[in-house]
Parts: C-alpha cells; structure tokens; sequence
C-alpha cells in the first residue's frame, strides 16, 4: 500500500472547517488505529443515537471489534451505518487567547456498515489476530477457546473505506499581534504509559511475565 | 450531593449484562467527567450516526462542550438526542483463557437533548469555566475574548439525568478450573502522564511557565 494512497473524501469526511488538520492517506488512518485499541462507536438505539467504548483492531483494510452475541451495541450496529472514531489526545495547547487554545491530537473516523464474521473458523481467526495482535504469541499459549465461548462471541467487521484523519501538533497559532504579549504560552503534553505488569494474584509460583505483557506499546 | 444519590435506570442506561459493572451515582460519573476532558459525541447526521471526539467539562450537574458556530457538530447536536461518552482506559487484563481478557476501565455515558447557550453573558461565563476548570485562574491573565470571538463559538450544554458509568477494576477472572494451568495472568496497567510544558518559541523572554500548566491533571 503506497503512501500516497487517499481515499475519496465524501460528505461525510470531508472537512469543512480547519481542512489543513484533515488527512485522507491510509498510512495515517492506520497508524491512528493501531497506536490505540480503544475506540468509540456511534449506532443508533431504539431511542437514538448511543456512543459505546470498545476495542477495535485492524487487519489490512478492514476494522473490526467484538462483543457479546446478546449485546445491544452489537445487534444494532450489525448491517447499519455506524461510524467508528479512535482518538488520541496528545497535549494540551494553552495560547495567548482562550480563543486559540487547542489540543494536541489524532483522530480517526471510519464510516461503513459492519457485518458479523458468522463462519466459525473466520470469526477464531480474526479472534487470534485481535489477542496476537496485542500480545504476539499469546493465543497459543492460552486454554482454547470452546465451542460455547466462540458461539457467545460476536465479531463485526467493516472496510477501511470511507475515512479520515485529523491530526493537530506543534505549538499554539495565535493572532499575530498577540505575540507581544506577555503570556506564557506553549504545550502540555500528554503521554499514555504502560507500567510493569501486575502479575495476578493466583498465578502458579515460577510463572514470569511473557514479553508480550512487558513489551505492549500504545499511544 | 450526597454520594448515595443515584439515578433511575432507563432503558437507554440499564446494563442488561455484567451488570456488577454498572454504576447510578453521580459521585462516580462527575468523577470520571472530571478525570478527563476528551469525550465522544454520538449524534445523528444527515447520513447516519457520527462519533465526534472534543472536550466536555462539568459545571455541577450539567455537562458543555463547545464548538465553531459553523460546526455540522454543534448544529446537529443542538436540540436532538445525543450520547456523551467519557473513557478512560486504565490496564489490560491478560487471562487464561482468550474469552476472559479484558481491560480495566472507566466510562461514563450521558444521554440527553443539548441546547445552545445562547446569552452571551452566560455563554462567556461557560467558556471561562472550561478554561479555569483545566487551567485555574489562566482565562483572567489571557487577552480578552472579542465580540467576533465569541459569535463564532458555540456552547452546547446538558443536564446529567440520564447517565450510568460502567467500571472494571483488578485481576482477571478466569473459570474456576483454569487457575490450575501454567499461564502468566495478570494486568498490564495503563497511565496517562502529563509531561514538561514545552514552552512555545515566540513566547517573550523570562516567561515562566505558570503553575496552571505544571499542576494540570487527567487521568
């Protein structure tokens, strides 16, 4: 995949304000996607439209998330529009106007109608990629999966297809006669850290922790 | 508020699995609003639902978020259902067993029908609480919003009466029988850290970086 690739921008991801921040390029969307499983899907309920936190992973052009096969957020996003944002808040821009405060950050909208990976050798192996993906190598060190886990675990997936990014960086942009003034302005930033792996408590002795816990890296 | 004070359970709010997990205090949800100011918007657009990610901040029992005037978000959201969600993604959890990983994590959900702030006294005065609430006492020492300033920006508020916060915390929990096998669990815990203010390169000779950008906290 060259990184020139764009996607087309459409009505709903083209940007209309700030366009400078907007980004079409694959290479940026997946790197958004894969420096951060957390993500938030929009669907909409019986009641209206509903934003629930899950974990998303990425394989090639497609992204894909899982839930309980009883779950709402599952049943309702299944065959409709949905629209799935990953974001990662990167600094705080503090300038010399309330106005020009901002935040650092990268953020990534993925719009599609996802469908459920319903072939059961399909739906264990994207469940190996999204564990593999995390922690390499720990599907095959693990109790596998039975029959009545696999049936009560749902995966949909959808295409990279119509997205963006929108990344901002760098310093706050202030009006230019407001350069001499004399106010502290500059960037907080904010990083995301994994500490050392907290064992748990009812590990057999001599256990140590794998380097797929030790070598995680988001953000 | 006393922290008994909990709200009814909707249809909309009621955790129909994991219900452990479920929590209708506001104590609870005012702290994970407060713990962090990215949040995500489900609104419903022309073409389906969107996930918007922007900050939110808490005045009492009402939740803001602000955007352009000209923002399809704002315009959107003012005066239809919305979903606001507020994460925050404090360890993986690595179990014996695929089915059972997990992640800790806080996350507070708020439905409701935003409106605009419209007066413009009152619409500065939110805009000034977003500013002090993240950087006390900053918005008195900035140059004065202007008038073309603040028509441009737009203040979207709700009160939180429909909401429910879900939280994991602690090791994994696995089946009884498989805390017999020879698998590393644990967690690997997650921190979002506030780094050194990086002072911006046009700022004026001798500014010290105030305490409001050395004290901020999130997380």
């Amino acid at each position: 995949m060259s990184e020139k690739t764009d996607l087309p921008p459409t009505d709903r991801t083209r940007l209309r304000r700030l366009r400078e921040r907007g980004d079409f390029s694959l290479q940026t969307i997946y790197a958004i996607l894969d420096a951060m499983p957390l993500c938030h899907i929009a669907y909409l309920g019986e009641r209206g439209p509903v934003c629930v936190p899950t974990l998303q992973w990425r394989e090639g052009n497609h992204v894909y998330w899982h839930g309980s096969s009883a779950s709402r957020a599952i049943r309702a996003a299944a065959d409709h529009d949905v629209c799935l944002t990953v974001s990662l808040l990167d600094g705080f821009v503090l300038a010399r106007s309330a106005f020009h405060h901002s935040v650092n950050f990268r953020s990534a909208m993925i719009f599609g109608r996802p469908t459920l990976v319903d072939d059961p050798e399909r739906k264990l192996a994207r469940l190996k990629a999204f564990i593999d993906g995390l922690y390499p190598g720990r599907w095959d060190t693990l109790r596998p999966i039975d029959g009545r886990e696999a049936k009560a675990t749902a995966v949909l997936g959808m295409p990279i297809d119509e997205a963006s990014a929108k990344v901002r960086t760098g310093p706050p942009v202030d009006d230019e006669e407001d350069y001499t003034l004399p106010i502290w302005a500059g960037v907080v930033p904010v990083e995301m850290r994994l500490m050392n792996p907290e064992p748990d408590p009812r590990n057999l002795p001599g256990l140590d922790a794998p380097e797929h816990a030790t070598s995680l890296k988001i953000g």
